[in-house]
């Protein structure tokens, strides 16, 4: 009945206010209507919602504080999109020349509509399926050969967060390649503030000295060389903050002397200034970052945008990251695959070098195609004519003004010395007068960046405000030529696929194709356990496109960006809200990110606190991969904590670690509900023991899609938790990022939020711990997605995502559990103290059916010829599928999916049997060419079996478009980018 | 060298302003790259461009008159932007109540992103090719189960191109079902204004009498009996223009006068009414018609919108506009068609009784889609609530303000007769101080209709306008029920396709898995000769889903709609210089409403001079069906002129029938270059010949994609002619419309261009014709399409689209001219007369190959496995393939095409050796079911070989749904709404 008249408040709920809108949310976003519920229920053995959740929820658990959020019935879908473009209007799109990492760029429109707005591109899922993600890893292939072709340099990974943590990852990898032996890190003065702080952040929980050198100068290479054998590495940037571009000799010698005492040298540049100057491996980089933003990607507020890494062929198995890798399939034909991956971190744990999981796939993507659809001659171009008129602007003002160009050899960037009046007056009429923002160097100095908007007319505009003279170019047609002995003369880009879809039709027909290589929720429901793949709703998609959001650098003046700080504080309210807290900071752009924030926080509390000397962190064995690495990361000694034979935490476990960690117990991490889906009613007492330790609790709130509105982190006493935007809140998963990872915190902690260096943030403070993102707000311009997706279901009814989310699971389990063990249900579920229900997510384990032939592997595999992804295999425990619909899917879904398991499970005891038609499932998946064109003498099923087992199939299904990918063969052989024609051939 | 300039401006033009933008737009248009250009030269024998383009086109006809277009250069992709966004701007969006046939409606978001702005839906063509269209086909059926449904009657077509429209055809069905015989046609005086306009219009050129009758007066009632002996038919609308519902009784009077003398009763009516509102068939209605448009539809400014036109069973094969039956495929699966199609005029020529040919798919699309996302549950919630706001308003004005609510019963409109304000102040109120457009019906009376986007906010101020209390809805939280003698109570829209997808992520996928069943130029190309089906560039369709495009009542006041002016002005000269005329109505909505526009604008000028009595129009044999078709809707007589066997107009018989009919000669119809795609030399002579006689010289302007900028109509000396901005000007073909089909005139023509009864159009004149379009400036919101495709090829360098178009063309024709015969070219091509190159587009002759066993259709379907759309087939000549590239293909795609053709060929050669192979010909196409579960015993070729006849298809193809469709089957057994599940499996 309550659901009913949240399901449809007009004809459901008699109190209901007739005269209000109609487009109500909840309805479109929520699977199941009344009716299923009422059919589900019956199956679940359970008379209404209201008893089954507290059958599901253990009562000291369920404490359903009413939310805050207002509107309290949620927004309609129509009134969402005004409110929105209120908000957005607030927003001011002056035009940024700030730079700093962040340009100008024009999405070319077709990648707009077709990629960025496409469902079938942004809701899928990281390529862990290979045969059914051929698409976007061929463009994140393209990707990695973009960044290898532009840096030089032989590898290059699937994208990393921003530029700023993936300069703290170039730390790290040179910190950890020699062990940790060497404890300096050398970062030139001329890095971007954002990237430095962000190396700060991670040094200061780690043992690592950053030494700050101004390397360009003698004074700079004299402090590296007296360092030098404590020095793992060094970072420049290329062309640097201010704008110059160095010496090629210099960079030379610094290499030489960090190489001489086999530290590592990176490099951050960038990848426009790339396509004319020699690349970083002209001297000897090993590694080279940046962003790939102004490839394509609204700037947006800060991000999200792909940060890029490449690495020498030495580090590429060190890399963090994903990189994708050209492998073949089962019949010998190329396929693409995932080569590295968050796996590593399920496997070294505490030991993996990096904690990064979620990264920019979408974001990968677009920058990828951007250079498809431009080829080397259009970017060319485009980084042609930036010079050049910049090199116009720094002419004009050098001869027709007082003021001083102080930066010699650049590319797109310098600094201007102002003579007779200040930088902020200078600013404020450039504002006011011209419509530019410009980046402030300090009170006498400005400097500023051209990018590929930059018009005719915008230059007339910066002549005038920099030399009074208007007119300027009225008679110029021509621009100066880059040439120095920096340019560039390599051949690149020259693979086909930068050569070839250069029309807009070539390039719409090139997008189609790819997409439909791929399963995203717009074929199918992706009942990945652990990811939350629920509905990425278009109104909640449609503010991305809005240049009100778009436009807006990060560093802009806070009342240019009101609409974003509206938003941003009613978002982190709300989530505060929502998890129990007092504060959010939006900062971390993943949930791993955000783990290394929560526990940065914790460790900079117990430090003001006097009690630094705690650095233990227990964590549960099941717990995901990103958490002891995130620790590691944080500084922290991760003593694993025992579970149970149900899936619960090993109570007595834990108190005896805590015990015996005591005096030095910083905290612990709890995933909750566990990483096996289940509501465990022992939470309180864990939180207990840890606090009576003076340890902090960090609750892990990948799965947070089962609390709201029931319970929360902060309401069972956990002091903070990361949650991950790209799951319970309706961010799409984007084939692999973007994703936000907030934090919520307790009282005591919101000191310690994070600050930033150039923008004040929400929480800045003198006991901030330094930024752990780039960007002052993460990911800004996603933001909007989460915003709506709560703002739309209303504080009132946001607990039915929750609660529909557990019951669409409980009732595939309720139908699977004849067909399949599921995890601690089964037989335990006969005893008395047994758990009846899952939570959001319930657990299949194939293990015993291995006595039958078949792996976890297969029935994945298998489940693609049924027109599914598979469910996510082996996390939190090995040979086992573990299925998470979300409320988003009804009952149709449900069942069609739950249809191709019973069915699987027939081929299984085939298999078993030794019926030969139970080969299916090993042969699996089956892709068209095989079906087609396969040899099919003595296969023992029929190509019908194969592709079509079920009706429904015939009228609709995705092909993988491989056969089952060759790990093995992949692994031996890593090939990470386009193979040549020949290349290709060769299978 | 001048095409590179223009595909590349800043490389390969040394004079270019490198200061300008860089997204230059004509290189994403233009398929071939110079270089590329360069090798289709040397194929097809020519050294340049130039003198390519002068070896093509005739000398007398090439004139190259410099166009005016400004931009010369064009406006590149951002610039345009900017442009559109500053016209946009002008247009304000004052919340209209106007009613009159448009609404306010919401689209929702997920169909907005997925269909609307979704190429795989847009780019279509009319699903011709049944087996490459199940996607739309299915769709376009469920839009007639819909509008059956509603209307009561057993059988709708799949849209017609408005209500005006729609009701013309409904007057002449009525006439010509009776011969002609009875010659008055009744219309009741509550019908919309503009539709009385259009059939006013359609009357003028034909024998048929207007009656206005007050039919629910009793004078009215006497009136009809009085003339029931001469009356064809009558048309009432339900409800009323002025939003009255009459009474039931009368209605039936009003029936059984009709039908008992034979006539046709016709209903115009309302959709959303139609949810509550008994059905006409209640009434024994013959006939219904109406606008979908508030089925999610934008008003657009007045277009484009899918009217709706349904029947009885009775007259089903007379039915105008294009019907979608449900048939079988070879292998006895459903399968969808066209079952009836423009087809009938090509066959039936000037006997046709309607002329429709482009409809309004895309839109028809749109409103089926929203009442399969509402279902009936949803739509009657959206027409109770819109009642009961209407009601309540009518209430409180009633009881609370001096003000008299004139209509008594009512749906959702109401006039209110003014007390102590005139209605121009009131309304002038309305806007300023509510922000309202209400309708004037005189200076004391105005009329407001709400709809669906009506907040509680808007009736509040809608309350306070009219009795100027405020807060009147403070405690009102329940609606008036709408309950009368009218309430309808049967069951509809019970079929499941309504009742499945309510939820975001299931119609999500509903549209995504229909849209991949098509292909569209998403996929690949579509040849389709006369149908120009080139790129759609995203940025010419951007505007489409702005507000301030879409959220306009086609009646506003003017100053409410500036942008719109501006925009149309700009369009209507850029097209009057491209086609070398002096004006441009933009009101036609289809090609063939041109045809008609253009031959009553000729009538009209031929009376004003006192020669009515010429009648005649000479039309060759080769014409487009549509023309004798609008011919004899303008009350033409049609006499035929025979072609040479080269294809060219016979001169001789021209002159011979204009000499015979000299006296009486009103026009000659022509299409340039002909139907056969070749530039007669001879088109001057032919025009000299006409106006010799007195006769007037139209142009099908269908070809322009072959002279824009080259030569034009005025140019060579013609009168006026059509164009369809949907071929030559970027409109999508949307799945089968929407279209523009604008005219052009001379001079002298101009005074005669049509008015419009409510707002005055460009034209608007004493001799004006009456308006052919129910809106003044037909589908307004898609012109910003052809407005940006025009802005942005340039003044100077939109020749470039058709040079290419040109090239393209005879490139393929050249490759494939030695394994098809190619009509005019071939064994003739070697005289010295004879023509060597095509225009843009050619003829494949296929009927020399019938001694092999081959039918043109085999071709065509056999194209589908290659992953092609077929050419143009059988038009103009039976038996061929008619093939068009359009200048937006590339040299990959071109080859692509000929190769599979060359594929075919050696395919129809095994066939005619009698090889068994050559029987993939005849089962082509092969469907996934048939190749991966089809008994393949005794087929003689290999599964691959159906599939994947080219490598380029393992990686890439698109697949027919079903296998050849049974068009003898369907046309037998019409079945024209979703079939039950019963019915489905039945086969
Ligand atoms: C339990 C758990 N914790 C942490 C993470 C890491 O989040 P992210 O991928 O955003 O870094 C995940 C993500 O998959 C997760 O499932
Ligand atoms: C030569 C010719 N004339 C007229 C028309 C009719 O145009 P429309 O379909 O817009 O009514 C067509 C369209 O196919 C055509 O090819
Ligand atoms: O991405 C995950 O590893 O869940």
């Amino acid at each position: 009945k309550k659901y009913g008249s949240v399901w449809d408040p007009k004809t459901l709920d008699s109190s209901y206010d007739q005269l209000a809108a109609l487009d109500t949310f909840a309805r479109r976003h929520l699977g199941p209507s009344p009716d299923e519920v009422s059919q589900m229920l019956s199956v679940v053995k359970q008379g209404d919602l209201e008893n089954f959740i507290k059958s599901v929820v253990p009562e000291n658990v369920l404490v359903r504080r009413p939310l805050k959020i207002q509107p309290a019935k949620g927004y309609s879908e129509s009134e969402m999109l005004v409110k929105l473009k209120e908000i957005a209007s607030k927003n001011k799109t002056t035009k940024s020349l700030i730079g700093k990492g962040y340009y100008g760029t024009i999405m070319p429109p077709v990648i707009q509509r077709n990629l960025l707005e496409n469902p079938g591109w942004y809701t899928s899922y990281t390529p862990y399926q290979p045969e059914v993600s051929q698409g976007r890893l061929q463009s994140l292939l393209n990707f990695q050969t973009m960044i290898t072709d532009l840096t030089g340099l032989p590898v290059a990974n699937a994208s990393l967060l921003d530029e700023g943590t993936a300069a703290a990852e170039a730390m790290l990898l040179s910190y950890h390649g020699l062990r940790g032996k060497k404890k300096t890190y050398v970062v030139d003065g001329k890095v971007h503030e954002q990237t430095l702080a962000v190396i700060k952040s991670r040094a200061s929980t780690s043992d690592i000295d950053i030494l700050i050198a101004d390397l360009g100068s003698d004074e700079g290479l004299e402090l590296l060389k007296a360092k030098k054998e404590d020095v793992c590495g060094v970072l420049v940037q290329y062309p640097a903050t201010d704008g110059s571009i160095g010496s090629i000799k210099r960079y030379i010698e610094i290499s030489e002397i960090v190489h001489a005492n086999k530290g590592l040298f990176s490099v951050a540049s960038d990848l426009l200034a790339l396509t004319l100057l020699h690349p970083p491996s002209t001297f000897n980089a090993d590694i080279v970052l940046g962003n790939s933003q102004r490839f394509g990607v609204p700037m947006g507020y800060g991000g999200p945008h792909a940060a890029f890494f490449a690495v020498q062929e030495k580090l590429q198995r060190k890399m963090p990251g994903r990189l994708i890798g050209v492998s073949k399939d089962r019949l010998g034909n190329p396929a693409l695959r995932l080569a590295l991956q968050t796996r590593e971190q399920h496997i070294k744990r505490e030991k993996a070098t990096s904690n990064i999981c979620t990264a920019q796939a979408l974001l990968a993507n677009i920058a990828a195609m951007y250079a498809v659809y431009h080829g080397i001659g259009g970017l060319r171009e485009i980084s042609s004519r930036v010079f050049g008129l910049t090199k116009l602007l720094a002419t004009q003002i050098s001869e027709n003004s007082q003021h001083v160009v102080l930066t010699k050899s650049f590319f797109d960037t310098f600094a201007v010395q102002l003579k007779g009046e200040s930088a902020d007056s200078f600013l404020a009429r450039a504002v006011s007068d011209y419509g530019f923002n410009l980046f402030k160097v300090n009170d006498t100095t400005v400097q500023l960046s051209l990018d590929e908007t930059v018009t005719k007319e915008n230059l007339s505009g910066l002549i005038e405000l920099f030399t009074g003279a208007s007119g300027a170019l009225a008679n110029v047609t021509q621009l100066p030529v880059f040439s120095s002995e920096w340019t560039r003369k390599d051949q690149i880009l020259s693979h086909p696929v930068f050569n070839t879809y250069h029309t807009e039709t070539s390039m719409l027909r090139y997008l189609f194709a790819l997409q439909q290589k791929d399963i995203s929720l717009a074929s199918s429901m992706i009942a990945l356990g652990s990811c939350t793949m629920k509905l990425n709703a278009t109104v909640e998609m449609v503010p991305l496109s809005w240049p009100e959001f778009g436009n807006l650098h990060p560093f802009v003046p806070k009342d240019q960006a009101a609409g974003y700080t509206q938003l941003i504080n009613e978002l982190e309210a709300d989530l505060a809200d929502i998890t129990g807290f007092a504060a959010t900071t939006l900062m971390p752009n993943s949930g791993a990110q955000g783990e290394f924030t929560g526990l940065s926080v914790i460790r900079k509390y117990l430090e003001s606190k006097g009690e630094s000397s705690r650095n233990v962190v227990l964590i549960p064995v099941s717990a995901h991969g990103t958490n002891p690495a995130s620790a590691a990361m944080a500084g922290l000694k991760v003593v694993a904590v025992k579970c149970l034979a149900n899936g619960s935490l090993d109570l007595a476990d834990l108190a005896e670690k805590a015990a015996k960690h005591s005096a030095n117990l910083a905290a612990v991490m709890i995933t909750y509900p566990s990483t096996y889906g289940l509501f465990e009613p022992s939470i309180r007492d864990a939180i207990d023991i840890i606090h009576s330790h003076g340890g902090q609790v960090y609750l892990d709130g990948a799965n947070m899609n089962a609390q709201v509105g029931l319970t929360s982190p902060g309401d069972l006493g956990a002091d903070v938790c990361h949650l991950n935007l790209h799951k319970t809140f309706a961010i799409p998963h984007g084939g692999g990022g973007p994703g936000v990872g907030p934090i919520c915190v307790r009282e005591h902690l919101v000191p310690f939020l994070p600050t930033h260096p150039v923008i004040e943030t929400s929480h800045t403070n003198s006991q901030s711990i330094e930024a752990v993102a780039a960007a002052p707000f993460g990911s800004a311009s996603i933001l909007p997605i989460s915003y709506s997706y709560i703002k739309m279901m209303g504080g009132d009814n946001i607990q039915y995502s929750s609660i529909i989310a557990i019951l669409n699971a409980n009732y595939m389990m309720y139908r699977l559990k004849d067909y399949y063990e599921i995890m601690f249900l089964g037989s335990s579920a006969k005893s008395e103290s047994a758990i009846k229900y899952c939570g959001h997510e319930f657990i299949i384990d194939l293990r015993p059916l291995k006595s039958l032939g078949v792996e976890a592997i297969d029935v994945a595999k298998r489940l693609q010829d049924y027109g599914f992804h598979a469910p996510t295999m082996s996390f939190p425990v090995p040979g086992t599928l573990m299925v998470e619909p979300t409320e988003s899917e009804n009952l149709d879904e449900l069942n069609r999916f739950v249809d191709a398991m019973i069915s699987i499970r027939k081929e299984i005891d085939a298999l078993g049997n030794g019926e030969s038609w139970g080969q299916v499932l090993k042969n699996a998946p089956h892709d068209l060419k095989d079906v087609v064109g396969g040899d099919w003498e003595g296969r023992g099923y029929t190509r019908e079996q194969a592709a079509f087992p079920l009706p429904f199939l015939k009228e609709n299904k995705v092909w993988p478009t491989v056969a089952r990918v060759d790990d093995t063969f992949g692994d031996m052989n890593l090939m990470c980018t386009c193979p040549s024609v020949e290349e290709v051939s060769e299978y």
